[in-house]
């Protein structure tokens, strides 16, 4: 195999679409449908999600950013702020859309592991009722967190408990819900029973492109249609979207990719364990796996595969991350595996 | 056939996606593809696309909506104004995008026939330099327009030449760009050539759902990558949207589509000509027939087909919309066109 | 007299303030107050805006457009729409803020006179519950109006009712709200009683520079602390903005004010009547005499005076606008009365 | 003394104005002035400015968030982001301005002593050309600081250079820019060499309520009248603006008031070296004394003092802020320093 042949490491959205979301595709393309999502499809794939979510309501978009902004949208006035970790997707890679769009600041804090606890949260509230300082109204956490790991319903249970008696909304940013939901072997209801408005990742799960806004209490979802037209997330062939949300329904196609993806992330990092000159930054616990390498070997493995370095520590080590998903093969997890052992340098020679 | 099986009149965007676009994504599906437009396929179709229109860059977003708001996003700073009709989808049918989005205002003109002129547009520049008034930077265009008809490229040209020597740039919502191409006769470039920026629509044209937008030189085209992702139209599997212009652009699908959509229209418009009580509002030139018809024939026609009602006028009568798509068939107008004329009144018989 | 000493015809804020003014700055520099409003000067003269409107909460910012975009910015969510008439100051002469700040979109309708009436306000609902269209949430109107005309208690009690009845707030600019009591002989709360949310101009009234946000009922002010700083308008020093409207209100001199600079215009108004060429282009009712003059008047006139055109009318004929202030005495009114007289025509002479 | 009659130590804002301010704009009060800044009082005042500044134009404004906002507004598309203390005010105390009303993010950095280095700065640029991230455009300092300390001119001119190598603008929060010009016995030229905008604070200075842009070169400045318009800055009677900014220059009385005002906290902070419990957290070099005292001296002092508590340490010590004005006595420091000397332990007694 050539380097463009191997398997990408580099993001879950390298992968195409699951066979079953073209063929979802290709069903849906039969006759006209009323735009704008008000065809039988839409509504049909919509109600599904509500079930399966416990949700009052679901609105269909096109992307990640879309999904957490508008998401965030229902909750917020531009003088509210949104409490999120240092290293959210929200904060670090959203190009600033959540400020540009809603107004609001984020109030950001370290959080070991990608994970906010309640009194993470708590020491943003200082300045509550002080005019000077925007206010926090929502909490942001990522299920799987940005960094691979996944809150347990307990920590869930903890943060929610802290948000509702600190009159704070929690928003679950769930690009990757699937997989935080294969981890801890729950359902979609579990996990959402716990915020107030979630994101449910299709593109990651095998989509070719959609998003999900799970809304809870029926309040928060009145705003959503007019939000959505007017921060240009209202798809006109809105089939098009709710079939690919369709076909992850299907016979739990979401969890079977969700538990595949965490499945080879699983693998690899036991591929690798033991390498001389590796060690995980974080456990492993969605789909993803971060790697702590020296530099030289990431730029040997760079020369072939195809991943991130998410930062470079001191002492010439560099973190990675290699993501893992629907589509990996244990072959491919082996193969990578294989060429990561074989960057680690050889054992030194005793000297006779 | 029943109301649900009768070809909708309602949008272009009721029709489902061009066979060859199911086709190009399906082919577009195989291995991995490095996220937001770092892979070949992309490039290969935006690189077509440039050739195609003369332009400096091209870059695809999901929806007509983003495709204005992010073109005129280029040309304009917050106090800096949009000159167009009041007509203009822009301003009326897109709940504020632009206003939110981009903070300007839009400073709105009666135009007949949807269309703006040199002296429609000099009549909105009166408070240039007036601190108190919104500055004119923006002049946005439909092309085809929102009632249906086309700039002709004398029309074109004139306002263009009037932008240009105004310091005004001329931004056009091609929406519906193929059909005004094909009731012209010219090329995507004849079209460019009088713009800054443009939006080239797939959606309406057979795609799934992608936009482009089209930047003719290449200083605006900087800021576009930033804008699209802070403003959530960067697609991370975005090979799929490629795909879906690669293929109207093949063998020139695009132009084959809009031709058949607009001769649908001229078929529909013959079909019901000279039907009493009926009269066209506008010109049939691309893809749409705006005709005048009494209340109750309105009434009578909507039981069984899909159509929009665009403006109640007076004495009783409604301008109604009815849209054409690739997908319309002879058969289909030939049906919609009988049950017109059959909400005619009787005419009134004789005394003897 | 030069030029230059003349009294202006050009803006009731050409003039400078009050000498009572003045005085209650010099009285309330005297040692410290805690910055931001939590001072007693600042507490109590709200504590009298809120007596004199029946209000639950008043607020200071420094400028009449502030107040506007505030005002508004307790009632609407960035895809809520504001109903006023084209002519609003808000409209035309704030460059553009309310989009900007609120990212709102204004649905403007011609008014006659510059006032709306119920049937205008409903003109502008057929967008609700339609997600491609702004939601109007709020009607603006100016009391007294940009052209200097009054909404009578029985219009203002019909476009109050026709709100309510609509799910819809009401806004009212009263950057000449002073004038309009005048006018009417009502008091301010009178005039708010229609309102859900006012501002009280102090500036053209003979403040230094100082306007109030009113708000009428307890929920809707909840927002304004945080907004108002977020948007820039709290004062630091705010003892200073609140001395200036304890002057006005201190014997009732804000009612002096607008009763003198009323009776000027009425008495300009009375000075020209007759005049070859002249005649009135709004009635007399606040403090502005809306003109029309020919262009040569006009032209002759504006060697020596100060004024706008408003607008240029066909025949040769242009549109003025004069103001009266607080300060404007009789002698300048029969001084700039006696020069317009001065550019009529002289009668033709009869032939012998 | 009663509390209330004790002399602030809260901020430089609990200040009235200086005399030669009030009496300034007594002066200013007399005939019209073509309002909006179009008045020769106010084009004298800001040729003055421009002047001291060596500056390319100068604005008026009402208050000092938005002093900072407009100017990093001439600066930033929304894309593009600021660089800057996590301490900053426009951080911390602004209740997201920038945020709402430019859209833009700000990337914050831990700064020892409030104070930015070339080295953070550069930390902050990992992000460019990565449409992810918000793009590095500005980088905000305040000059002095919010903890009082001052920029040396070397350090502004390392800032300054690496800024210009680096392509990103420089603007200086000159809330108290006065007093670090007293500070550092330079002109305020030589500090604004260094910048590209900056704002030079009346208020803290001695002006009732008046704040400055100032920006260095012209293609900056074109933007700002529409801006100011737009945000809600531009004051109808601005002549009352300019005679603040006017009596401050007259004489250099801006110089008198900054270095009096430092005098006076040098004063405090020798007053109350060695007092058993206290430290400072900063050196004094502008107005400010932040001084660490125990929990319980704070509470004591707190009794009839007026100053801010700045943070809360372990330990049971809190920071405490002491700002001194230009109307702040000798007297006034003693007292406060005696009261401050007054809650320290007494040592403890020898046992014999």
């Amino acid at each position: 195999v050539t380097s463009a042949q191997r398997k990408s490491f580099g993001s879950d959205n390298h992968a195409g679409a699951h066979p079953a979301v073209l063929t979802a595709l290709t069903a849906a393309n039969i006759g006209d449908a009323t735009a704008y999502g008000d065809d039988p499809l839409t509504e049909g794939v919509t109600a599904r999600l509500c079930a399966e979510f416990g949700a009052a309501a679901a609105f269909f978009v096109f992307g990640g950013t879309a999904a957490n902004v508008l998401g965030l949208g229902l909750m917020l006035r531009p003088f509210e702020a949104v409490i999120c970790a240092e290293s959210a997707h929200l904060n670090g890679d959203e190009c600033g859309a959540a400020e540009r769009v809603l107004g609001s600041k984020l109030l950001t804090v370290p959080a070991p592991g990608g994970k906010l606890t309640p009194a993470l949260i708590a020491s943003q509230l200082a300045g509550r009722g002080n005019s000077h300082r925007a206010q926090p109204r929502a909490v942001e956490i990522a299920q799987a967190t940005e960094v691979g790991t996944v809150y347990t319903l307990d920590e869930l249970r903890a943060i929610s408990e802290f948000c509702r008696a600190s009159e704070l909304l929690l928003y679950v940013d769930g690009a990757r819900l699937a997989n935080a939901a294969a981890y801890l072997d729950c359902t979609l209801a579990d996990l959402a029973a716990h915020a107030d408005v979630l994101s449910f990742g299709g593109t990651k799960n095998g989509a070719m492109g959609a998003e999900a806004v799970i809304v809870m209490n029926e309040p928060l979802a009145a705003a959503m249609p007019f939000q959505r037209m007017q921060l240009m997330q209202l798809a006109s062939k809105m089939r098009f979207l709710a079939a690919q949300f369709g076909a992850l329904l299907d016979g739990g196609l979401w969890l079977a990719n969700a538990r595949h993806s965490n499945a080879m992330a699983a693998r690899l990092a036991d591929g690798v364990a033991g390498v001389p000159g590796f060690r995980l930054a974080h456990p492993v616990e969605a789909n993803a796996v971060f790697g702590v390498l020296r530099r030289d070997q990431v730029r040997a493995l760079q020369q072939d595969w195809n991943f991130h370095v998410w930062a470079e520590e001191a002492a010439e080590e560099s973190v990675t991350r290699w993501m893992t998903a629907f589509d990996t093969t244990p072959a491919d997890v082996d193969a990578f595996a294989a060429a990561i052992r074989a960057t680690a340098p050889l054992p030194r020679q005793p000297v006779f």
